[in-house]
């Protein structure tokens, strides 16, 4: 079984990371702290293994893997220089299989990333058919079994009225029709879920979020999940928020500040990209804790940290008698480190899933999400329990 | 079904703020915010109502009830000033029902707050023996259909070789010898568990946490449970942990520093009763993390603080590729305010379960307590889910 | 000596606490913490007694001092309600002699506190002649022998071109034109300077901060000093800086997040009105570092916390060998117990200054404000050895 | 004119990074940011050139110079590892220079650091002759025309009845006796200072803490001056604490926690030790703020932090009308990266001192020191305006 990787955004941080990570893992360079598939009981099910994914994708810049791989090290430390030294080889042979994508609507601080002419007078049809081209020469220059297709290309701002998207009859006419309101995310996923290839949106943009693409993924039978990747600030919110429910005290307040110094801060800099980022992060109070309270998350770009994101988080709650209390925490995490061994995670259990004949949406991969598709819970231990129960199932 | 509540340490902090929280809810004076049982699926559950419980208790301080609300109150705020006065009466009737204990081993930090004589030339046996005498007097005075029996004492020094006692036989022969090795929180739970009065345990002190109790438990069929109640610094703990567990994050050390103005951190820094606290705490990481890793906690006593305690934990952790990174938090807590609720819900649930013909140490407990008897798990989300299950069970 | 203090936004917080202090002061239920002319050596200095003072003002709401230190009380716990009975009379009196004032060009936020018509048909000159009325009735009424005026009211939103002020011929002829770009904080301090009355503002918003006023009160040989109380972060900012910079360890970002609930917090909410805040902050770090360095302060509105503002700084900085390290705090004061004390400090001291001819901006007055208009240093240090060497010179 | 520097413990970590340091910044290789002596206005002075200096030293350690700093590198990154690489040659020819040193009366856990045989059958005085010796052949062998002597060695525990050195004659008297209570710190500070080499202490052991040594220092007319860097924790409390005495704000408590994963803090688990250091940081608050607080500094040694040291201070205070308030803060600095810099400066500015005939104690160096022997104040901005007179004297 050979399992290809499509990654959508190659040449970004988060691919980066991953590909080094799953070089140095494969070559015994580093262990698997951070993997959630290493760890019992996941590391029994019968997994693709790290040193046997084939890694392509496509990218809007020309810098090369490596090249964001080093800048990362840099402004942050992660991966180590002499880690990517010792892989260098295997990252030029990912970097050869990067194929120049699409930016359409992702909007002005993605485009501003792009090497040249991201914009496009290719239709939309065209774009999606040359996507699809794409996925299928990789597939067959590589003698793949699987090809698994993961969006981790900067965030885009949030459509207007996805619900005009609802069907896939909807979709199909609103491509046919050259709709230009279209985001690229959507055509990656669409080719994706069309083609037969399990799909991962590891970002905050739409991805395979519409219902035309949730009806696509079933007819076909293909597994996809999403979205919005849990790695900071939210992953523990996620796990203090239960507490506060579970002993009945009153969150007053959540007020939340992010700082953070890499592309990914500089392109929230942009209010539209901004408001895709802040808006996937609502809900998640209210759902756990069973009713509304006073909430903010600010995310500003700090260019000294580089990778490096701080958050601080202050928690204003009341327990008995009317008493006021407080809880906070300052997180400061290597987004691309938290990221990464997510990323190889999930190809690995949305291979497992296909495999299995698992299709639609996977809500054993909830943990790992901010706005699970398959919404059922935040609370992140619930989620943890759900993904163990998904593995006792395979034993 | 009258509910008695006899209180060890009834002028104590903890007991004061319990009880006038108990009134105050009674009276409709304050909401139930911070009571579990006050939550589904809990709240549908056959409980004794708050108005319904009948107080009275022992203690070594002549020091009142409404007392020492009152210096709490103004050491910390809670309860408020106007609630004490609102309740007032209803605290000297149950003041009037405090009988005075024992201080045997209980160190010298505890021994000082006795007024007079807490000292005894009595037996062990003699005061086991009065002690009971004192429940039933209770439960006669008041025609109690039943009586719980909680310990909210200060902590007792931890005694040496418990396993002396692992066997009723052993524990009772030591009685009958006048073993002055036993401590007051034992001989408590003796008298309780001897005559079917179920007993918790909210504080660190031994308690019913010797084999020979929980034999004496069984033979009883009355149910008990402890020991030390997790209302701050290790409750957040307990939520954060399995965090790193998931997510495979490895845990390099965990440093916590908490800071407390009350009469429990005047007894803390009296070294012998400082290592009954500072040792239950122990286990938790290593359990949920599943290897052991450096970690500390440190108990100072702050008199600004009053009944405030802050604590700061800061959390050094490595993930993928070898990147290491930091969690650090403070809490702010009013530990009375958070202690109290736990007492009412325990009373209720404990009284529960006797109804019920549960006896034995009780797991669905376990979420109340640092170093739960049942020991199955430290995991917030798992022992709160275990309650939710006994709940379910009952609807 | 009987010395008059005039507030501009009297029935605001800031007012309504420092009255109430000064009663509490006077009646001695308080003690003098937190006053900084309570201390050697300014201690040693022949001021005004807090017990002296004559209070009188304007404000555009009709809620009385008593409802807003109440409210505040309530919301914040300051002051405390006890202090507010025993001297619910003497607010009383002070709140009679409070007169309706103009909200001309404080932004919408502030003109929707006004209780019915803020604004206004009268023409500028006609608002200044008014108010200058409103001064010399209250010095007649109270057979005053000094009124010292300060503005304590609402950040209004900063002018366009404050050049156009620079001169008092400019100024002169913009109010006989009606110029309407004029704010009512000018308004205030030019009739303040035009009749001699030594002139402090407390706040962000311009008030004697134009070129024209400076000049006038050259001409009238009268004390003035402002702006911005330096209250809270940036007080701690410039304690802080100047360890940075003696030690020449590089600061390579300085962020900053506040979150307070009061009004204050709620005017702010409005972007226009937050500029004239966010603005006075510039240049801090820059003149103590004497390098340019990435800052930012962010004030958000967070309910719960009613007067209580918390702080987070996380400063990002380099040592010798390029060792980055890092200093984080939290700040969680109460505006108004910060304030309400330095507003007492300021009437004293600027009365001083005037009775021994000091005229002009008051460079010892430095210490109290964010943005001193006797520009100096932002140097804590620095400005209280100025305070120092004033106190000296006088002794 | 050549300047010799003597590192007593020059193969520890302060003394590796600073001759790291200084031969990176010889070099070319990192700039000055961090040395106080690179800024205005002792940057003016006539200082000794960073290239000029000549280094030696003692040690009870046969690991290399440049093992040591490979193992900071490693621990805490700093210095870091390409800049070992490009001085390494250097370094050993500084290693070649070290000499066997003494660790008499430095504790168990100082002994322990020593490979073989450090305690001695000397008697004081051989030892004392054998340390001047090693000082002579190093000036002698090098061409030197001073020679600084600084002491960076681990902790000693403090010497009880320091009284009984008050004299030189008394202290002359104990080295001739073979007094075996003096420690190695005072036999290195005596030949200094006898063979007229300027000397600094700095670090909390006793040095040339004594009234012989001081009258030693006078009679040969040679500069010295300690003790204790202050490089973290006390660094910032000196310059936050006068901030709430210049604002008459009362502190309630001022509580730290400092944790440190370097051998600084394996010695400072040794209980006698840590008495050493906790020793040194009293007085401070109670100095600037004119009265005595609750105050306590822990310090625990915690290994995965490397050379990394995190202090979190709590700081609780009152303000007007009883307000209570707080400032927490948290400092993460690397030690060595913050000692280095002022090893360097403290051998600058005392060869200054003694190139211009200032003799005994210099106070224009107690910004540098937790406990500085000329005592003044510890007020971090008065110490720093001290030194800045200090420099614009001699310009």
């Amino acid at each position: 079984m050979r399992t290809g990787v499509w990654l959508i955004g190659a040449r970004g941080n988060v691919a980066a990371v991953s590909v080094v990570g799953a070089k140095a893992v494969a070559n015994g360079l580093t262990d698997t702290t951070g993997m959630v598939t290493a760890r019992e009981p996941l590391s029994e099910l019968d997994l693709p293994g790290v040193d046997e994914l084939v890694f392509g994708g496509h990218d809007i810049r020309t810098q090369s893997i490596t090249e964001t791989a080093r800048a990362a090290s840099e402004s942050g430390g992660v991966p180590p220089a002499e880690t990517i030294d010792a892989v260098e080889s295997e990252l030029k042979a990912v970097d050869d299989r990067v194929e120049t994508g699409t930016a359409i609507n992702c909007g002005q601080a993605v485009g501003d990333l792009a090497s040249g002419d991201a914009t496009t007078d290719q239709t939309v049809a065209e774009l999606v058919t040359a996507i699809g081209d794409d996925y299928a020469a990789f597939v067959a220059d590589h003698d793949l079994d699987r090809l698994v297709v993961v969006n981790v290309a900067s965030t885009e701002p949030p459509i207007d009225k996805p619900e005009r998207y609802d069907t896939l009859e909807a979709l199909e006419t609103a491509i046919d029709n050259d709709d230009r309101k279209l985001p690229a995310s959507v055509l990656y996923a669409y080719a994706a879920l069309d083609s037969g290839h399990p799909y991962v949106n590891f970002t905050p943009s739409t991805g395979s979020n519409l219902g035309g693409l949730c009806e696509l993924a079933s007819e076909r039978g293909v597994p996809h999940m999403g979205q919005d990747a849990k790695t900071g600030e939210t992953l523990v919110k996620s796990a203090l928020a239960p507490m506060f429910a579970g002993r009945n005290l009153r969150v007053l307040s959540w007020e939340g500040h992010n700082i953070l110094g890499n592309t990914d801060g500089l392109v929230l800099e942009d209010d539209d990209n901004k408001a895709g980022k802040v808006q996937s992060k609502d809900g998640l109070l209210e759902e756990i804790l069973g009713y509304e309270t006073q909430s903010r998350v600010r995310i500003d770009y700090t260019p000294s940290l580089g990778d490096r994101k701080t958050a601080w988080d202050h928690i204003h709650f009341e327990g008995f008698l009317g008493t006021e209390m407080k809880l906070q925490f300052t997180w400061e995490g290597s987004d691309s480190a938290l990221a990464a061994p997510l990323v190889l995670d999930l190809i690995r259990l949305i291979a497992h899933a296909d495999e299995h004949g698992e299709s639609g949406l996977q809500p054993q991969l909830a943990s790992f999400f901010k706005s699970p598709l398959s919404y059922e819970t935040h609370d992140l231990s619930r989620q943890l329990e759900q993904l163990r129960r998904y593995a006792h199932q395979y034993q």
